[in-house]
């Protein structure tokens, strides 16, 4: 079992340093520096991480502590490393540098026309449903511009929808149980501030979405990841290590849990009820708060048996839901939600006055739209494109790269690629020179944890997908490889 | 002089409980907790305020370290206070209550037909030009709904716009200067993550907006208020004490400063180029950032000329600005933004993938086309319904209570008003029980300053604005009154 880290490890930086070519016999100090700014680069050590100590770092790899201190010095002078007294030190991105190449942030719309952008896995809106929303929208927005326009939980309309919603998928709620966010990540950032303190122990699985582990240990939580496990083999759906979670909640006592049980990102599992039982169970009796992501619930489109909610399997009213209009429905609409006690509800309504103090009105009311309105066919629209995405990915890695492994997904917006002996990072850089955006899979991961692995959005049309797959054939092997961890 | 306090004093503890009275004589540990409850109810201590160490407050109370900890362990059990190893205790609300009487936070629909709301200070939409904006922005909708809709630093449209604004207003500006937020406290929040760290101090002016001051002290910054002052006397216009300023940026060397130059919130002061520059030079000796917050300064309704944005007079690239449509546009759009060095602004775009990474498309193009094609009509129409209710107020208040003094302001959206004897705090919770609802002064301030204010915004109409004072009058005297603070 993985150790509960938050922290990148003296063993585990001495390991990644060990990938890490150096060529010049420079000071010993300078050779250190060039090494982990290389790793910071590349995204395998992903901005934000915690380093080890001096000492404990010196002691890793049997170099004096002048040595790590004036690499650290270095590396802060250059502006990859930040560091607070009693805090210790994190990696950082000089101000003004662009993010790795691997960043999951958007290309900017200059860049985008000559590369595809595997890196962000969202969708276009679907059309012509959100024009139609967004037209009965404004014909709404006249009643709301003659108040102030600020709702702390929500417009009414969408937190009914909302609820609505979740009551038709088996999981009754009301709307006084919702309170509409900005995005998804605007409901986890209200819900880490609530629920957590720095020092906090809290379970995720591993590997997860990058966000929201880099968020975590930006706010000091240590991190305890749970690997996925493939029973069938890697080609056949991953689903959770029952027995490590209990191992963990029982042995850990985590303050929270972040799951992601419908279509997993990045691994797309689906994880079924009786799982979803047996982690509730012992998460209760840890005193462990879940926080549930379904940000992916809806985009079941290869399965007709969905599993409940989580929350709907929860007696203890300990289930933290976080659902969004993001991936379903546009990203560019920013409609998270978060589904909990009502009083914890009117608690976070009070602290987003300190962040966004609400989330804007029109985008609600177009969010309301869709769901009320357009539902089943919006679903249709977005799995038909995800589907044929999906299997045109699939056919052309099968006869492009037929040794990298990864099981088919029953949903989601994503393959889980593995990538034998070479580098995810390597190959997300080397992507870039081909004109392909790649998000490495040591993103989803902690201390280089799955660098051996690649992130594939089903957002390339069918047409681009041959394309996409021949740029990544090309951009590996690389000279950058190396031996893939062994188990 | 102040001193340099983030956490509530025992000493100013003692002076408020000294104004709260006492009825029973119950044990001396619930009768310390009844008060700070009472205290913290009526919100003349603030949600999130530090409480002294138990140690402190007893020997400022001349009561055991027993009877302090057993109140403080009373107020935790009742969701009062919240403790936390090595950070002491906050204030706090129990889950599910509502906020205080006078909270900032609007009145939820279902209550606001009985109540005059004159808590929250924003403004209805400035319609036809909404509506006309919105449908414009609908026709744009379509190019945008063919990408993934994520925006970190904003659309390029209003990006531009905001530029060309600052321009406008005489501080040359490019769009990579300008990151596009989730409304002005979006910006706030980005910037005090990005720039501050617990324990940094920071000046602010005092008062100053309530929302500012308790998100910083949740931070943990250190505040340190620099009272305005007012040379005239308390009916002609308050401006900045340069030479208290002075001293404390030489003296407390802050990280950084918070002001709000442009028609204060909540005092209404306008500050001239000449304080403007004299607080950049100290400043800039100080090595402190200056955090200007230019949320009002399109409300120019009643001057002709207007100083140049703070920014314009920065030679050392040390301000960074806050605007927003919240106040001149509309509050529901949920549009801010924060004017840097490009370096900083490319930073924060990448922050924000941990809060909620990216403002909603549709909001932007409509506040683009209303900053391009309506901005004179929109400032005509907003500057007429400020200046009536403005003048409204000012004559129903001169006619129902006489003995209260203010300073007319030239712009912005309130009048900051002495009530002399009257507990801005009992008014507020007796204006409740006369359907109006009030800020109370002590919110914008720290340790319970400004106990004998009360804000009133422009958003009452002029033909409400009688009632609204007659309502005031009404409220108090209370029987709650204290005297006021001798100087």
């Amino acid at each position: 079992m993985a150790e509960w880290q938050s922290t990148v490890t003296p063993t585990a930086l001495a390991r990644l340093l060990g990938t890490t070519p150096t060529t010049t016999p420079r000071p010993a100090y300078q050779r250190l520096a060039t090494q982990i700014r290389t790793l910071v680069s590349q995204g395998r050590l992903p901005v934000g991480a915690r380093l080890p100590a001096e000492r404990e770092l010196a002691l890793a790899l049997a170099l004096s502590r002048t040595t790590v201190a004036t690499a650290y010095e270095t590396l802060r002078a250059d502006g990859y490393l930040r560091s607070r007294r009693g805090s210790g030190s994190w990696t950082a991105l000089p101000e003004g540098s662009r993010p790795p190449s691997d960043a999951l942030h958007p290309v900017p719309p200059d860049e985008s026309g000559r590369t595809l952008d595997l890196g962000v896995a969202a969708l276009p809106a679907p059309q012509p449903y959100l024009g139609q929303a967004a037209s009965r929208a404004l014909e709404q927005l006249p009643a709301y511009a003659a108040g102030h326009g600020h709702f702390p939980t929500g417009v009414p309309v969408l937190r009914e929808a909302v609820a609505r919603r979740f009551t038709e998928r088996g999981l009754p709620t009301t709307p006084d149980q919702i309170l509409i966010t900005t995005g998804a990540m605007g409901a986890l950032h209200l819900a880490r501030q609530a629920l957590l303190s720095r020092g906090d122990r809290v379970a995720v699985e591993a590997p997860s979405y990058a966000h929201t582990l880099q968020s975590l240990q930006q706010d000091g939580a240590r991190l305890v990841p749970v690997p996925h496990t493939w029973p069938g083999g890697p080609t056949e759906q991953p689903c959770w290590d029952t027995a490590e979670w209990q191992r963990v909640l029982r042995g850990a006592a985590p303050r929270a849990a972040f799951v992601i049980p419908d279509f997993h990102n990045p691994t797309g599992a689906l994880v079924d009820e009786e799982q979803r039982r047996a982690l509730l169970a012992a998460a209760r009796t840890a005193g462990t708060t879940v926080i549930v992501d379904e940000t992916l619930a809806e985009l079941d489109w290869d399965t007709d048996t969905m599993p409940r909610p989580t929350a709907a399997l929860d007696r203890a009213a300990q289930v933290v839901t976080i659902g969004s209009a993001g991936k379903i429905l546009w990203g560019g609409l920013r409609i998270g939600w978060l589904r909990a006690q009502p009083s914890l509800i009117r608690r976070l309504a009070n602290d987003r006055a300190f962040t966004d103090l609400g989330t804007p009105v029109l985008d609600q009311l177009i969010a309301a739209e869709l769901l009320t309105e357009h539902l089943p066919a919006v679903r249709a629209h977005q799995h038909h494109r995800l589907r044929s995405s999906a299997y045109a990915l699939a056919a052309a890695l099968r006869a492009q790269l037929p040794d990298w492994q990864f099981a088919f997904p029953a949903g989601g917006l994503c393959l889980w690629l593995s990538t034998g002996p070479h580098s995810g990072s390597a190959l997300a850089k080397a992507g870039d020179r081909q004109g392909l955006r790649l998000a490495a899979g040591a993103r989803f991961g902690i201390d280089g944890a799955f660098e051996h692995h690649l992130r594939l959005p089903l957002t390339v049309t069918p047409a681009d997908a041959p394309t996409a797959i021949a740029r990544l054939a090309a951009a590996g092997p690389t000279g950058e490889d190396t031996p893939p961890p062994a188990l």
